[in-house]
């Protein structure tokens, strides 16, 4: 049976084989693998959560498992909002939160609310891959902005704001972005707000790993400044748990709030209320931000074993930028070696990298590659990075 | 500020006011709701669920918190293609199955996999609303054939089906069809089989409520006959609660399964983990069959006590259909009444009932309506029905 499927799942994806390949490599369990982006178990509270589990199903029972409201669970939106004053931003309402499937279905709802084809969307240059996919289903003209070290490219960003000012909105990630692991730092985040304001483009600020933070100071969320032109994405599967995929996004505009309430409903009718109430259980019972410190102390750890291992066994001409939290490194090769080479040739001998090419909107056979050290063990991540100098070496060798 | 939206999200809603205010009057405390569809708590297993959660976290905690696979959780599909045994289809494999947010979700991305603007899709008329909503992010014409007592009427089917051989894909609800609450005869079962076999048309399937059929004999799922042709959707909501949002699409058609993959993975990357492992495990360890009885003979009794109530209070020109199963009746106001009439009245005096306009494309003004009986008691049944009757009379003396 042939069925005629839509053009827009009919375009080939445009990048190419890697997301699959690098899910597949991430899932089996004789490669080494840094190419995902998965949380260490320790970030996940299982007593804590059973705990909280029992107590909503022997007190609320019937509500958890019953049909529920599209915007989700008042007590989690309340938490959410007030979580907002430890990011500068303060009159958060629980009714600017809806509650998503993880950030992830956030994203797919900003493009159907906002996106016709052919409008343009801004994003950093590299960006997160599923972002892109997701975009890319509405058709739209995606107009990548590089990064540096500091954060967005204000010079570029000006032009690109000048050159396109009915842009629908940016996507941004200014804490640890994926795939660089790069923050703005506090004068790009100035220039970012200037260059915004009095535009009529959104500012769509996703920001799943600021919590995860082991050194320097944070920016402010852009909605401090930017009010309701920003719409902030946020999730617990970075502190708490991804597998409850228990994302939000606040809204603060009325209008586009309750054109993305009616999206959802028709998507889904309703984010899993068991799982919500169990996390807002969770989190009224526990000490989250002592939880987050655990979880950050260990990452800081990992990062810096990795970053000692690629010091000690990748070839001098590979360069990487030191990271103050997230999850991942992103590492640049030497001139005459590819990332995907990298990456084919570590998979050969066990190890998974992430080549920078998917997170392109259109460079490809780049040099950079990201590498996650939040869930591999120390020795792990020695014998991963040893494998890979040995590939690099032999590259560079060829 | 005024963002600018998409065409598709400012397209104004064709059914109106209706869902909304349906919803808001059914989550209202001082209103006797029987416009909803929700079900009867007695359909949760609290406890059970309760010592499903406790073995999950105990012996999988890590898997059920961390990130998982977009297909879903192996356990779960294949219980779920087992269970096609019971509705005539043999050969499902757990690899047919897609776990999704409801089975709404999976009319979502049926919509998104198959329709380009402008493509036919065949409904049923009436259907259920939020299947029409959701089929119309994508702007497709929508066709719709009518429905008799005894399910979709055959001769008008066979002629839009000549009509329009290159429709995307029908949608049917054969059980207790919502809003109709009726069901295809065995007899109109197969012709429908005959009218689409060797067309190159899906017929997509939609089945919640098949399993709670009180009396009478229920059809084999048109996967039996059709194979790859038809798209199957279930869920859990009707059987074990809806509250965790888990259903699923049985897809045998390969190119189809891998394109509704790859645009669920774009949507939200995966279905809850924690909430299938525990429905799974709730599953492995209960008797559903023995819940499901327990569901069933409190569903009869109530729609039994409704059709009393209706037929003691309601005005003579006041006609239904009897049902056997499901959550809803479906009935017709005399000539100079309209549903709408009804509901607005109705509301005023405090019982909402669902009018049958947002249930049709294109019909206005109706007569019919859509009224449930599975989650009131039966002095809440009694008391509005009679207030309906009161009001029904009051309009014909108008």
């Amino acid at each position: 049976m042939q069925f005629k499927l839509s053009q827009r799942i009919l375009k080939p994806d445009f990048q190419g084989e890697f997301t699959a390949s690098i899910l597949a490599a991430a899932a089996s369990p004789d490669i080494i693998s840094f190419a995902g982006g998965l949380p260490n178990p320790v970030s996940f509270p299982i007593p804590e959560m059973e705990a909280a589990t029992q107590k909503v199903l022997e007190t609320n029972g019937v509500i958890a498992l019953q049909y529920s409201s599209t915007a989700g669970w008042p007590a989690l939106r309340r938490w959410i909002a007030k979580r907002y004053e430890t990011m500068g931003v303060y009159g958060v309402e629980a009714d600017d939160i809806i509650v998503t499937n993880g950030s992830q279905q956030a994203l797919a709802m900003i493009g159907a609310a906002m996106l016709d084809a052919g409008d343009k969307v801004l994003v950093e240059d590299p960006t997160y891959l599923v972002a892109l996919q997701s975009f890319h289903v509405f058709d739209p003209v995606v107009v990548p902005v590089a990064i540096n070290a500091d954060g967005i490219d204000c010079e570029k960003l000006a032009e690109a704001v000048k050159a396109n000012p009915d842009a629908k909105f940016m996507y941004v990630i200014p804490n640890f972005q994926n795939p660089t692991g790069l923050s703005y730092s506090q004068e790009v985040h100035d220039k970012v707000v200037e260059i915004f304001k009095g535009t009529n483009i959104l500012l769509l600020e996703d920001n799943p790993y600021r919590e995860l933070r082991f050194a320097g100071t944070a920016t402010n969320s852009f909605g401090a400044e930017l009010g309701e032109q920003c719409c902030m994405l946020g999730t617990f599967s970075k502190i708490v748990t991804p597998g409850m995929r228990i994302g939000w996004i606040c809204v603060r505009n009325r209008e586009l709030r309750a054109k993305l309430l009616g999206y959802k409903a028709t998507a889904d009718l309703h984010t899993n209320i068991f799982s919500q109430m169990v996390l807002a259980q969770y989190l009224a019972d526990n000490d989250v931000d002592a939880h987050i410190e655990k979880t950050k102390a260990l990452y800081k750890q990992k990062a810096e074993w990795m970053m000692a291992c690629m010091r000690k066994y990748l070839p001098a001409g590979v360069t990487f930028t030191p990271t103050e939290g997230g999850m991942f490194l992103w590492a640049t090769l030497p001139e005459g070696i590819t990332a995907v080479e990298l990456y084919r040739k570590g998979l050969e001998k066990g190890v998974a990298i992430c080549p920078g090419d998917p997170f392109y909107e259109t460079e490809r056979n780049v040099r950079t590659f990201r590498i996650n050290y939040s869930n591999s063990s120390d020795e792990v991540i020695e014998k991963g990075i040893r494998i890979l100098g040995e590939v690099c070496e032999e590259l560079l060798n060829q």
